[in-house]
Parts: structure tokens; sequence; C-alpha cells
């Protein structure tokens, strides 16, 4: 493309300091260096995550920053030494990289890579390198993606290449909430055929595991949110009951025991609430049920009392859904394309990347499932 | 035998209350009835489990009460309907049932059984009925068992029936504490052939867990105590490395991290402790480690980051190593038979049931790892 090799000029949302509204800005992105590609980023999500580290996070070091780490877009340039990547190919940014090198990309049981941003840096906003300035700033970039910007430069071990059809203000989704929520359920869980489930929490990640959970097999999928007009949706994309804790006196553990024979076979935890993972834990029958944290939040411990793991239930949690991302994403675009996987249903509004702070407003208040931005145009 | 059907007067060590020394006293013990046998106990080991209720647990109604749940006898009668024991027979009390008929001994995953002492009654000293007697007043079996006591009397689903030439006075052990750290590493840790492993806590469960991570293939088998004098008994059963969290500056976490290129691939929890349940979590590499949950406690709530989980690690727990007791313990004393399974290393003590109070008294102050209690003779 013309651009190549040249710093472009673009817009983007940039968090000058926490507890503020983001600033479309212009800001300027440095070609790409060795091992790296440009990405118009077409699409983004806006997920919870964003929120977390711009309101509610440690902000280490970390502004300003171009936020954004569910986006989708196609590739604009290409730097030294990149062989999977062209112009032009349609691609998912990825925040848990596959290098393929490491001793975690070459472990089936996990999908942490000793190189990304997200196993690595957690607790920082970004302490990567960037390609990213602003008014003679360097702005640095959130979870190695930055998706709010019509322009990013990634590593190519953090990039999935997905299907040259796939509808990019869908797929978007894929690189953060629903792949973590569907994930959670079929690889962290392994909810299983014929079992039963419950998933607290009905926003995009809740919605997407009791996905994974009907896809799984289970047979009955138990939501559980103290919004009931998040039930609806819920039902659509497979819950068998619906269950609204403050409509009952006894603690939602206990209703759940009484309901499904002394408690559900796998539960998942998908508010980022400490209270919450303990009540989904001690909503599992003792001998053999599994509770997923599936929810972010990392301020505060959660607990149990012993006797719930001794009981023989089991405590995990996944990052992304447990997928790897460079396998198992493209993947997920042809299930959605084939209809296995649904995105459609969680898009519940559509706005332009001025309307950034819009969308986090609709997230922080509840009014929304996801918000899609467009980002550029094709 | 000449004592079949009627009342047996014996000699047992009474706790008639919590915090108070154990009384022998002579007791009352009823024939069996329906589906029960009556048990000549010969040896017994004394758990620290024993300990928990007497002076620690919350003693809800379980006093006055025989203790003693890690015993191994001679089937003196069977009551009518007893179909699989005869006078005679050599056989182990559980404290956790196999009914086979249940939900959970239906299901390979779990060890439960819906009709066990210890899975539905865990907080009471025995709410079951008792055919003890003492004085005029009725005494209760604790944990259904009640090995403290010459005979004792059992339903025959929470009785194992084990290999005629068993030595009494050592597979007595697998009543309880070897079986349940053995078992945490075998069966709920699932540890793999060349994994790293840590186990925090050297009395008899942990040692034992240190033997199964052995038998499973451990290439490496961290031993953590502050007590280094369980150090030498550790190392005999497989430890590879021992440490002394009191010697470093750093936590526990770190300094495992450190020697082990980032944390253990299994962690062992065997002392109670909910603080060193967080340490032995914090000490599991990201992405696949497995922290177990083995020592007893349920005083007060254990906790971690949620970073832990999301991580990719899992946090377990089991009751009695996951063993199905008709099923496996059987096999575990051919296994100690063949010299797969070590006792003798765990026997530090031998006393007679009138030093039940010296015994207990060693174990407050860690002076053993078991004593073994001669209880009648053969």
């Amino acid at each position: 493309m013309a651009t190549a090799g040249k710093v472009i000029k673009c817009r983007a949302a940039v968090a000058w300091e926490p507890n503020a509204p983001l600033v479309i800005e212009e800001i300027e992105v440095a070609p790409p260096q060795e091992n790296e590609i440009r990405i118009k980023v077409i699409a983004t999500g806006v997920c919870h995550t964003d929120l977390y580290h711009l309101y509610e996070g440690k902000h280490e070091g970390g502004f300003p920053a171009v936020l954004g780490h569910e986006g989708a877009g196609i590739v604009e340039s290409v730097g030294p030494r990149v062989t999977e990547f062209k112009p032009g190919d349609k691609v998912i940014p990825l925040f848990v990289s596959q290098c393929r090198e490491c001793r975690f990309c070459k472990n089936p049981k996990s999908n942490h890579c000793e190189r990304s941003w997200a196993c690595e840096r957690y607790a920082v906003m970004c302490d990567t390198d960037s390609r990213f300035t602003c008014r003679g700033k360097v702005i640095l970039q959130f979870m190695g993606t930055s998706t709010f910007s019509e322009y990013t430069v990634m590593n190519q071990m953090a990039v999935a290449k997905i299907h040259d059809d796939a509808r990019l203000d869908r797929v978007c989704l894929l690189g953060c909430g629903i792949s973590t929520g569907y994930g959670a359920a079929i690889n962290t869980a392994k909810v299983e055929p014929g079992s039963v489930c419950a998933v607290f929490g009905l926003g995009a990640v809740g919605l997407a595991a009791v996905m994974g959970c009907k896809n799984a097999g289970a047979s009955r999928i138990i939501a559980v949110d103290i919004d009931e007009k998040k039930f609806e949706k819920a039902k659509i994309l497979g819950a068998t009951d619906c269950v609204n804790p403050k409509a009952h006196t006894k603690p939602i553990n206990e209703v759940l025991a009484g309901i499904t024979n002394g408690g559900v076979d796998f539960s998942l935890e998908c508010v980022g609430n400490v209270g919450v993972m303990r009540s989904a834990l001690e909503s599992c029958v003792k001998g053999w049920g599994v509770s997923v944290l599936v929810g972010w939040t990392d301020l505060s411990d959660f607990s149990a009392r012993p006797i719930q793991l001794i009981s023989g239930k089991t405590w995990k949690g996944s990052l992304f859904g447990g997928f790897k991302g460079k396998d198992d994403v493209p993947k997920l675009v042809l299930d959605y394309m084939s209809g296995h996987v649904k995105l459609d249903e969680f898009v519940t509004h559509t706005m332009k990347l001025d309307q950034v702070n819009d969308a986090i407003h609709l997230m922080k208040t509840g009014g929304c499932i996801r918000t899609v931005l467009n980002v550029s145009s094709k």
C-alpha cells in the first residue's frame, strides 16, 4: 500500500489519564519494525477490561495509552522477517500471543505464552515498545493491542490470520469477550454432555459461557443474574432456567442446590466479583463439581471454607478461555461463519470511534451486551 | 465365636467432654444389627483429626464419644444380612463408606458416598446410632468408626476386607493418614511422570504425599517444613530437596519459583493451615499448576488473589485421598505387602491403648510421625 514504510497519521481515542474520558486525537503510527505488522483496525468491541484499567485498576505507569483489545482489521504493511502475513490479510489482534516456541506454547495444557503481554505484564498498562506518538509524546499500547485506533502495530506472534470472508464487525468480538466465556466452558470447565451448569453474570462473557455450555451438550443451563432483562438473551443462547438471586431469601447456592439435587456439575463466574466467586463454588455439587473464575478482578481476595475443596470440588480459572490464539481464533471465526458460534446476538449497539465515551458509559451502566465501534471504513 | 450375639464388655478410651484427657473405661458393645459387623480392633493410629475434634472443632453434640478412625481389626461376629464378611476376616474400618449404590459410588470421579458419615456429617462428632454404652450412658461413635475401643460395630458398607496375611499394626495407617496423603498425590493432583512437586508439611500425611509423588514418577519433590528434623524421613520417602521457609527472608512461593523456573507443577498442602494453602497455590507455575488441599481445617476461610486461578492454576481437594474404600484399601494393603507402599517408616512410636493420652500429647507437640496403639491382642 502507498502508506507502507511511512508514518501514518490517523485518529485514535487516547486515555491521557485514569478516571477521565478518552480524547479523540490525531496520532502518529510508526511503520512496523522487525517481526511486526501494521493493522488497519476496522472494528472493535468495548470490553469491561478496558474500563477496569481506566477506572478500577492500579494504573501502574500506564498512561497515556490507547485502550481497546477486542478488534479486527486488515494488514496494511509488514516489517522485515514477517512471514505469516501480507498486506490485505484479515486479522484479529491477540492480547495473549502464541510464539510457538516457549514452554507454555508447546504445552497443550496452557494457552499462555512467555512472550505475551497478558501473561507477564497484566498488572501494567503496557511496558513494551510503542509505535504511537501524539503531540510529541509516546503513547503506550494497552494489552499490546490498542484497537481504539485506526491503525495499530503488533508483533506477528500476537496476531491471528482469519478467513477472507469474515465479517470484521462481528468477529472482532472473538478477540476477547466471546472467546473468554465460550472457552471457559469448553476448555477450562470442560463441560460434559448431559451435565447441569450454572452461569453467574449475563454480560457478553457470561452469555458466551451459556453458549459454550450448550455447545458442549449440557442438559440444563441455569443463568443467574440480578438483572432480569438479561434473561431473554440468555434463553436465546441456550439457558434452560433463569434465576434472580434477589428474588429469593435463601443464598443462591442453596437455591441452586434445591433445584439440582445438591448442586451443579459446573459453575462459571462471569462477573468479576469475589463474593460471586464464592457463591459459584458453593453452588457446585460435592464430589466432582468444577467452578471456573472467568470474570476479571484482582483488587481483593476470593475465599471459601476449605471443606468446599476437600469435599471434592475443583476451582479453576482461565485467560482468554484457554484458547491458543493463532491456532484457535481462526477456527472460531469459521465456527461463526457456519453458525455454530453466535456473535450477532451479542451486538446490541453499533457506533463510531468518536462515540467511544458513549459506549463506555453504556457498558458502565449495564445498558448493552456489546457495543461494536466501527473504527475505519474498509 | 463364643461372644457372638452377646453384649461384650471391653476397654475403650472415652472422650467424656472436649478439651479433656480421654479416660480408659469399661464399656458395653452391643451385638451387630442388620448389615452390621462387630470388629475386634487390633491396632489403631492416632491421627490429627482425632485431636481436631477433641480440641479444635466445634464439638457439635458429639460427646461422650469414642474417638479413633485409623484402625485395623478382625471380625468377631456379623449381624443379619451380612454377606461380605465372616468371623475371622481381617478388616479396616472406613470413615468414608462405599455403599456401591448411590450416585457418588457409581461415579468414578468421586469417592463420596451418600450414606457416609464423613460426607454428610463431617461437622458433627456422630449422629448415627451407637452400639456403645458406659455407666448407663450412650457413647457416640466418632466418624462412624471408634477404633480407640477393643471392639466396635460398623455397617458393612463402611468396612474393607483385606488380605489374611496383612500386618494389622501397620496397615491400620491405611485407614486414614497414609491413604489421604498418598491418594492426594496420585488421585487428586494426578502427579505426572517427570513433574516437579512441592509438599508443604511433613507429618504423616505430607510424608505420604511425598511417597505418592515419588510413586507417580515426579522428577523433583521439594519437601517444605519449618521443622528440619522431618527432612531425613522425607528424603527416605522420596524428597529430592528440603526447604525450611524460616531459613529464607523471601516468601516461600518466591523461593520455590526461584529454584523451579517459575513454580512447581503440583503442590500439596498437608498442614491444614489456610496461610499455607495460599502459599502452596502461589508456589505453582501458572498455566497448568495444580494445588491440592489435603490438611484438614474448617475454622476459617482460605483465600488468594483471583489472578492465581485466572492465570491457569487449579485448586483442588480431596477426602481420604480420593480412594474408594472398599475397592482401593485392599489394593493398598497389597501394595504395602509388595513394598510399593511404605508404612513401617511412618511408625515412630508403638504404645498400648492405656497410653492414648501420651500418644495425643506426642502428636500435639510434633514429637512423632505416627504412634500406633496396640488395642487388643490377637
